[in-house]
């Protein structure tokens, strides 16, 4: 009897194994990405427009989703996935960013590590190219997890960062946005589908959260903010908890949306905390929170996210939200519009 | 039978009337504060300095307490008794606040409404005399939550708010620190001790909570950071979710620490989640956050919170904070060290 239960117990471990030690690994990563959402309608999209958005998408999904393949981390995972979309003019960050009031540029970012609950964050700055990588400087190379203004971009510089004038983050497109929206701003009588288009074309943020074969999540987030926003606004997109958080215990999350009610909901944090408190799945914690709570109090936006197990979720209460999910078996979703 | 039971009945819900419906409402409002937690040991402190913390704590919650028993509203009873710590040059709050590395003053302060969950804050302000009311500014004047630096300042200025002198907010005592900090940062061998005194010394925030005879929550937190900050650094004392929380369906918390843990840990939100979600009291999702959650990743500090039936929590891991409460019945608690 005592040696059938020692067999026993030697074929529940056996097969227990695959779980704890996967032999096919690829199975347990995954990654999704945002890249800001708004009333993105398919009637104001060209085909080339459309066409673009998809393939820039796919681009920074793939830079991403080969760094896990091969084992790499969802730190570098996300850094290098968010490198693509603030190099790209398409979206609201890095180049391409949106003008504030005074035509200037000023870019937040953050970034968080599941494993540990270390962060890094930077507000307000004009010079740097790629804000994502210095919220990770910020993180690994000084005592503070948020830095801002001209001591956020000197630290930078002492980092070795890469540093651009400001001319380099401008578009015309983002130069005609900010002349449209000042010119609207002087019109009394917009009717509330005019105010949302216009509040959407305003904003945008780009945003990754991965989980890697280590079972290792983060998050990061980027932005050029609010077109015309004024007086050194800033955001949800560099506040740890609103825009972004990563904790190996729940999920990793990147908000994007009217960023001042995503502050007031704290909404990456609370997917997080209906996760581990609730026992909710990620798909019902984003959908309370996008729905319920940022919806309820008059706000607009979505969030990206993936558990310590490789469910995501993409929810938005906008039109649209450009997303895209690729999974360990390589599997790859692309979407823009909220029906697809 | 039948008779007895009805009797028995009203006499029940009788008795209970007082907990649901209070006879007496001074009963259901509260309000605790604090002038930030660390190394606050009595052997450090002379008997002139503690009568004269424990003289401005009373002076500032009887301000508070004062708008409440007329049945004013949380947010005045907030904003009232922060204007009474910020202008004493006692705290690290306004006139008295730690410099920076470049012997600069930069003022971060947050306001949250518990009833609404309309939010404001300032970030890296320096001519601002009372910055709790820059961001209840922020928060009913802007469309947007969350300033910082000479675009926060200009906001201010067009709310007509009071602007000082940079020098306004020097006292000899924080001049003095500053050099003692750099002074040691030079050093190499700083046995823990000396490191925990010394941070202690570098750090410091004010904070408020209170419940109205309404309802309503609602928090706010003022700091002038950590001594020696360098590179524009933001603390969670600015931050929705970390430093400030209120919603009238859990607690309002006001945090004071070492700020990049509190940022990490989400800490006010956080509190807020275990009682929403895991029905914890505010006691127990106090400790949990403290000493399980910013102790376990080695940061110190603490909060003071008061939940919707006015239950209260001053949690720290730190030798003492400077703390206050008042309940409704007007009985008063002040206390410095943790063992008091």
């Amino acid at each position: 009897m005592k040696r059938f239960l020692v067999l026993a117990l030697l074929l529940f471990l056996g097969c227990e194994t695959p779980k704890n030690t996967p032999a096919s690994p690829e199975s347990t990563f995954g990654i999704v990405i945002h890249g800001g959402a708004g009333t993105i309608l398919k009637k104001n999209m060209t085909p080339e427009m459309e066409a673009a958005y998809r393939a820039t998408l796919e681009e920074a999904i793939r830079t991403g989703h080969a760094i896990l393949k091969v084992g790499g981390s969802s730190k570098e995972a996300v850094e290098k996935t968010i490198h693509v979309m603030e190099n790209s003019p398409l979206f609201n960050a890095g180049k391409g960013a949106v003008l504030t009031a005074d035509a200037t540029i000023e870019l937040d970012a953050s970034f968080m590590d599941g494993a540990t609950l270390d962060a890094g964050a930077i507000a307000g700055v004009q010079t740097i190219k790629n804000p994502i990588s210095a919220a990770i400087a910020v993180m690994e190379d000084s005592p503070h997890v948020m830095l801002s203004g001209k001591g956020a971009e000197s630290f930078a510089e002492g980092q070795g960062l890469a540093l651009v004038a400001p001319e380099y983050f401008y578009t015309k497109r983002r130069q005609q946005a900010l002349e449209r929206v000042k010119a609207r701003e002087n019109q009394t009588a917009l009717n509330s589908e005019e105010a949302a288009y216009l509040r959407a074309q305003r904003r945008g943020t780009v945003g990754c959260v991965a989980l890697d074969q280590s079972g290792n999540l983060a998050a990061g987030t980027s932005t050029g903010g609010m077109t015309n926003k004024k007086w050194n606004r800033i955001g949800d997109a560099p506040i740890i908890g609103a825009g972004t958080y990563a904790n190996n215990a729940s999920c990793a999350i990147s908000a994007t949306g009217w960023g001042e009610y995503f502050i007031r909901a704290v909404v990456a944090h609370d997917i997080a905390a209906l996760m581990e408190y609730k026992g909710l799945s990620i798909q019902e914690a984003a959908k309370i929170v996008i729905h319920d709570k940022v919806g309820k109090l008059g706000g607009d936006g979505g969030i990206v996210g993936i558990d310590n197990k490789g469910q995501i979720a993409m929810e938005m209460n906008t039109a649209g939200m450009y997303r895209a999910h690729m999974d360990g078996k390589g599997n790859l979703t692309v979407k823009i519009y909220a029906e697809e």
